[in-house]
């Protein structure tokens, strides 16, 4: 027997005309490139992005189509965020700071018909458009008096486009399954894929967001959006946001810890979110010039981390300097991206100091609306415990069912869970500790060992200047840890010595089968330990040592 | 084009199960009639659903089937809300306070096939069973221990249901749009009619009592559930509790301040919810004793307040003796019923006083997730202006779309809104402010005239006892406030003085078009105008005075 309530789509448009409505005057306020404030609320965004809407129809993009965007934080961003989902078509949020092949591939694979960019790329712009004849169009996010110097086929300019359109449009009624945003992941491996989202995804996912124990966001808020429009949905920040009627702040291309800080300041923002490098850089700055910023000016109350586990020294700086809180949180593309915050429980209440940061550097506790569960190699559940370790696998409403075209084939396991490739512990109050990926972990015996515990460890050995750990074959175990060390200079640390110190402080199933020494450890462009490398020429390390 | 999200179906069972895994331990407290405390916590009252569950499929009760509640706020209430609904029956809650006539209607009209009940009901069960032939089993909500003594055939008791039922037990997959629970409207008018809600609308009114600017429930509340679960599924709370891992402080039969104030207290409760005669009591008992209260000890911040419009002194009260926010909320039974949240904005930072009381007193604005407008009579939209009158409509995920067994016939309009009977303005910020019932509006010209402003006013007027204002028939504006005074004794106010008072105070064309005296107003046995009878007497009355 079916209920007798009312079926209404859950659509994107619903979020934008509340916001329109209900926080008509809230504030959205832009910083371009040169540092000009633009400010602008729900009601006038929502009413360009009708406009917009019209544009687009008399372009002839059709419904389901994909619009690309190469731009920075700002109010038009953010209107092409609204414009194209409610009205059908589906936003693609290009990141410009990948390569130029990466960026043909992706757009050429989205089959982007027009890109919508901040005139700042217009080179990018100029080298990419030989390389996707399918694009129609090229809008220049500006009016004629900022459209660049840019030679393609098709340039429009934005302001142009909507003055041009008719104010009056009603969003069309859509499926709420239709899609709405396409990101692509970064692609470790293989190429780049696309992950299409879809209005109803992205509705339950802002509900979440909004939720006291989700990001807790709240029209009471003026929100800071250091987390790029471009990246993975911007965290859900444009939709739940609407659904608030959150103060937004977009601050462009500048990131730079001063600028950030005006910003903060100015527009009396009390949340913020964007990676652990950003606030690393703001919380140096302000430590080195604390004596000459007026900090009681700061409104600032919490801010979301994620895309990179922050470091201790981050949340206690927050703390120290600011009085602020670091909510720290976990997902990926594939998961829109909320699946775990570190929202405290009533059982923190008042707990302070290391304790605190203990539970706020982990990755945080699942939220009401997605599945997650702690598998282990055989397939079974691991316990919460804090201490054993499974991949993290998610399921629910804003979890990927498939990439974009069918690329990577079947990705859920036939009770539908998406594996995330991370590593993880949980402990009893639920709290998420990402270990490794899956790729990184040494699985021996049907247990999982964490490499990257043991080349902590192993660098905390006064002799030792970096340390990898791989997974070399074994005859019995399939796999054992192996213990690579690049001393530190002027020393000759021993196997015994290493062996005697890790032994000494992990499970002795965990202790590395041997330890190899090298000059000097390989590295990636960024910096990561290069382990592929390492894998290959250790591979056989134990049947030739043995 | 359809996005690629993972499409899994919005159910009760996924916040039962939620709430079992990540908030497992989190306590459920219940007071049994007695006064005895009883404690359990999530994972022992999702277990115990479980075995409820099996328990009715023993029953042969079937999916889709009604059954019963006839019981106080406690665990096996709340373990019935979880179990009876995951498993795909529809819960019943009845509300043990209505006629036995109005009883015997409804559960037939319902056909409710088991009827749980507390055992302080067993004479009520008594005297319904002869009248219910429909019903295959009264199950008392004991042990045998507590087995009242009660003559009616299939007499089952809980516990050994229970007992005997099989802990294993896994939820069926259902679609989002069965029915989960259903509640009868007291039906002022005409019979008793029942709302039959799904997991769908359950699910989403639960996101929206979760978040921030929602009713802001959170994991680290402890919540006193004053509001009865018989009625409109407690404002959402064992549903949104079950989503944030609340702690439930379920209070039974027993709201005398005394008892809620030791509840308060002793489990710590940072919010409560109900209706404004409750707390006008709890807080004329905590002024009489604060002398001898540790106030201190309470952690009360916000009390959740609805089902009619709580006076100011209550709103200054909670504020002034408690430091208590009152949370103003509106709906009905058909809205689920969350449709406006009093929750301030951002632009009442530091407002205090009667200024904030003011904006306390409106019922709040529209949360995201429903549509809410104000119809004109000509079928417009009244401005949000805070003095343009008309009917809210409402419309959306958790508004009714008919009645259970289409009683009342068509309910929505073409557009999909239904009309809530209620009329109100809405001031410019969005808040909301009842004004009156639609029966009792003046209907003038095509303008609406609020009956209780102008009598509110008429009582302001030294020489009057009590005023009633009614619509009489007009040959040119259809309908023209009459005003019907009850001079106070020792006063003979004259008409021409009272329309001098009203014409300073009203816009022109709101001012009655006559002043009648009466000795004495009719009023009903709970005390309100009976203005049926006075427009029946006085309907001609401009006719015959003109």
């Amino acid at each position: 027997m079916l209920g007798l309530m009312q079926q209404r789509p859950l659509l994107i448009s619903t979020l934008v005309d509340y916001a329109a409505q209900w926080h008509g005057e809230r504030e959205i306020v832009s910083r371009d490139p040169e540092g000009a404030i633009h400010r602008t609320n729900y009601a006038e965004v929502a009413a360009r992005a009708k406009r917009l809407a019209n544009a687009l129809d008399a372009l002839g993009i059709a419904q389901g189509d994909r619009v690309a965007t190469l731009a920075w934080n700002g109010f038009r961003h953010l209107e092409l965020y609204y414009g194209v989902t409610s009205s059908g078509r589906v936003l693609h949020t290009v990141n410009p700071r990948l390569f130029p092949d990466q960026l043909a591939y992706i757009m050429h694979h989205a089959e982007d018909g027009y890109v919508f960019f901040d005139p700042v790329f217009a080179p990018l712009v100029e080298a990419l458009a030989p390389r996707l004849p399918q694009v129609r169009g090229w809008v220049s996010l500006s009016d004629r008096a900022g459209l660049p110097d840019v030679k393609v086929d098709n340039l429009l300019v934005y302001e142009e486009l909507l003055a041009a359109a008719s104010a009056d449009y009603s969003w069309p009624p859509l499926d709420e399954n239709a899609a709405s945003t396409l990101c692509y992941t970064s692609g470790t491996t293989g190429n780049p894929k696309g992950v299409l989202y879809s209005h109803r995804s992205t509705v339950l996912h802002a509900f979440a967001a909004c939720a006291v124990d989700g990001l807790g966001l709240s029209g009471r808020d003026s929100f800071l959006v250091v987390v790029p429009l471009f990246h993975a949905n911007a965290w859900s920040v444009p939709f739940s946001g609407a659904m608030c009627g959150m103060k937004l702040v977009l601050p462009g291309p500048r990131l730079d810890p001063e600028s950030l800080f005006a910003l903060l300041v100015d527009e009396g923002c009390t949340k913020s979110g964007g990676v652990p490098t950003v606030w690393l850089n703001f919380l140096t700055w302000i430590e080195a010039n604390r004596a000459s910023l007026d900090l009681g000016r700061l409104r600032l109350k919490t801010v979301l981390c994620g895309g990179s586990a922050p470091p201790r020294a981050i949340i206690e700086k927050f703390h120290e300097l600011l009085g602020v809180f670091l909510l720290h949180a976990w997902g990926m593309t594939e998961t829109s991206p909320i699946v775990t915050v570190g929202a405290p429980l009533a059982k923190h209440d008042g707990m302070s100091g290391a304790a605190l940061v203990d539970v706020q550097a982990k990755q945080g506790r699942q939220v009401c609306g997605v599945e997650l569960k702690l598998a282990r190699p055989d397939g079974g559940e691991a316990p919460h415990d804090g201490v054993s370790v499974g991949e993290l696998k998610v399921r629910g409403n804003w979890i990927v069912s498939g990439y974009f075209k069918g690329e990577g084939g079947q990705v859920l396991d036939e009770d539908g869970w998406f594996s995330t490739g991370d590593v993880a512990t949980i402990d009893p109050d639920g709290y998420v500790q990402l270990t490794d990926r899956l790729k990184d972990v040494i699985k021996s015996g049907g247990e999982w060992i964490s490499s990257i515990e043991i080349e902590n460890l192993a660098m905390s050995h006064p002799e030792v200047f970096e340390a990898a750990v791989v997974a070399v074959a074994h005859p019995v175990w399939q796999e054992r840890p192996l213990l690579i060390v690049q001393p530190r200079v002027g020393f000759a640390p021993t196997r015994e010595s290493i062996l005697a110190f890790l032994t000494e402080r992990l499970p002795k199933w965990q202790v590395p089968e041997d330890v190899a020494f090298v000059d000097s450890l390989p590295h990636t462009a960024t910096g990561k330990l290069l382990k592929t490398e390492l894998r290959q020429r250790f591979h056989g390390h134990l049947a030739v040592a043995g």
